[in-house]
């Protein structure tokens, strides 16, 4: 028989909401079986008497019915069973509950004792803004694209997309390292050709690359993108995991802000009654992880976001979260330039408008289209 | 206007298979949203023609209405646009899609000229039994459990499994690095027990701990784990990125076999009309990583896979992969003793059996359970 020894656990406890598909009636019970398989992963009648199953074992602090049939629960945990590590916080909220249809992760709550081990951005809204040196309307962005142009392409279209008055020119996040697109020469190009327009117009337009690569490649990748004059840098966590981008956050001596794309993340988002929220997901464990400014599908575009999701992931974006930073919301997927004021009123001004394929088919060179979207919010 | 360059491609392809929730009369369509959203991003009307929109644009190859209005489209791309980077190749079969809802990544083939950049697992199916020496049945695994014991108690369990006949005994997914359970100490004190129970039984049980860690500590983890005499290491993809799990298969200085653990990956899989299927997730795309044995949960487990998911998985542990070793379905997940002969005859030899809590719950001592374990495939 397993006994418990004494665990000399501080009694912080971190607090997770889930949504679960079910009844009050069931709720309870589902709660519990999360509160067990989070944690110790054993048998309840097994678990041994004392702090293990005082004190290891999830706590269910409240459950709240809602409409439809289904439940809202808050279920808390030792800040000890996280340890310091994200991979490991992240197992504990969600990592064999992600195997069961009908709980979905839509909040976290993050005790002091915790959030010191995450610094979070480097640059937020604050930071990001002085890197461009504006302050007073949401920011603009647009991607190098289609993959297979060549790299004096790229480097042209981001020349003329700088001069235009676009605030950030990232990689399309299918630039990779192709045949088509090495990585070394098409951000040494594009680099220089936006350094020369910012010395046009004196402006300060920052190239993001595309640096999701091989676990083993990205260190090489962000050094050359530093070295090259890159002003900031886009990695995928669904790629390469969200604790990479934390490394790559917490590393002082690269000073470059980091953007999200959601590539491979939608799973997570796409079912509503599994997976995790997009204010958790996009927002909350992106800060966590150090990310600047987070790109998700706007409401209205090519994806399946509702408004009720794009507002949380906003929210969550600037949210109290101890002494972490604000970051941008950057909402994308196929944005048209009428959107943006109605995109400004939705998001207010901390904001970043991603548009990409729609500023090449206004029926005016490309250049004209930049001015027109910089106009809108000017 | 742009215009597209020659872009000098091999003319290979890569096939990915797509279940959609959709009907025949709007499967072309969505089919066609896929080709693009995949690849160029980029307004159809507006791609440049050329081998950007002859060659680097997804390419329908074909369209199989199923039962329940719903269909399956193959789409073939480059070979070029994967990069010769499993970050990239994830990218393109399934980034932006994942977060569209009815599109479920169900299948690929990749030439040759992409899996030679994938050498997979370093031991599969052949090379664990080497390691353990058992050629006739199915491997038996258990779990170092519940979180919170003291590392001499989890010590003690590791002798006794290991002295019982268990063939591995892997940490439980939940013991990081936390106060009560600190990896290294932990690694080495429950090595040496497995190694003094080898001595005793003259057997080759292995000891797999968790080396799912933060990015930055990995590395040093596995250092550690395999000096201390780990006989294999466990990551969790979900948690720490796919290709950090096939980085550290590439590592012929390691020389472990990997165990992956399924955290936090469920919602990949949960969504029945999401996401991507169990075989892809847990087989195919496991071995492209280089895992040599994949930990899910059971079908009649405490979580929701079926029978059918189940046997895909199995069936892509095993399918022909190019020169990619065949690995060890692992299934897991609230098995009880009872269910192995019917395990047995459903996932035949080559399947290493997770068994966890059940152990202690037999009424019996656990090394009477063990042993019963044993007996029940000697």
């Amino acid at each position: 028989m397993l006994t418990s020894p004494a665990l000399q656990l501080s009694g912080e406890r971190l607090q997770a909401r889930y949504a679960l598909a079910a009844p009050e009636s069931e709720a309870q019970a589902l709660a519990t079986t999360i509160c067990y398989e989070q944690t110790v992963e054993f048998p309840a009648h097994l678990v041994p008497a004392g702090d293990i199953r005082d004190e290891i074992v999830g706590r269910i602090e409240s459950v709240e019915p809602q409409e439809g049939e289904r439940c809202v629960v808050e279920i808390s945990y030792a800040m000890e069973t996280a340890g310091q590590e994200l991979t490991q916080l992240l197992n504990l909220l969600f990592g064999n509950s992600s195997l069961k249809p009908g709980i979905r992760l839509i909040g976290l709550t993050l005790p002091e004792a915790i959030l010191r081990h995450y610094p979070g951005p480097s640059f937020g809204v604050e930071g990001l803004r002085q890197l461009v040196d504006v302050w007073d309307r949401p920011l603009l962005c647009t991607g190098l694209k289609p993959m297979g142009l060549s790299i004096s392409q790229l480097a042209e279209l981001a020349y003329t997309f700088a001069a235009g008055g676009i605030d950030l020119v990232k990689d399309d996040h299918g630039l990779a390292n192709q045949p088509f697109s090495p990585f070394e020469s098409r951000v040494e190009q594009v680099a220089a050709a936006i350094a020369q327009a910012n010395r046009d117009t004196g402006r300060r337009c920052l190239y993001v690359p595309n640096v999701t690569a091989a676990a083993d490649a990205i260190e090489e990748r962000l050094r050359f993108a530093k070295q090259a004059g890159a002003g900031g840098v886009m990695l995928a966590p669904g790629l390469v995991g969200l604790d990479t981008v934390r490394r790559v956050a917490s590393d002082d001596s690269l000073g470059l802000p980091i953007i999200s794309h959601p590539a491979l993340q939608g799973s997570f988002v796409v079912g509503r009654d599994n997976g995790i929220s997009h204010g958790v997901l996009f927002g909350t464990l992106a800060r966590l992880a150090g990310v600047d400014a987070s790109i998700f599908p706007n409401h209205g575009g090519r994806f399946a976001f509702g408004v009720d999701d794009c507002q949380a992931l906003a929210e969550a974006c600037a949210a109290p979260l101890g002494q972490l930073r604000p970051i941008f919301p950057v909402p994308a997927g196929g944005m048209r330039l009428e959107r943006v004021p109605q995109m400004r009123t939705f998001y207010g001004a901390d904001v970043i408008f991603l548009i990409g394929g729609d500023l090449h088919g206004r029926g005016v060179d490309l250049a004209e289209a930049c001015r027109e979207f910089h106009h809108l919010l000017a």
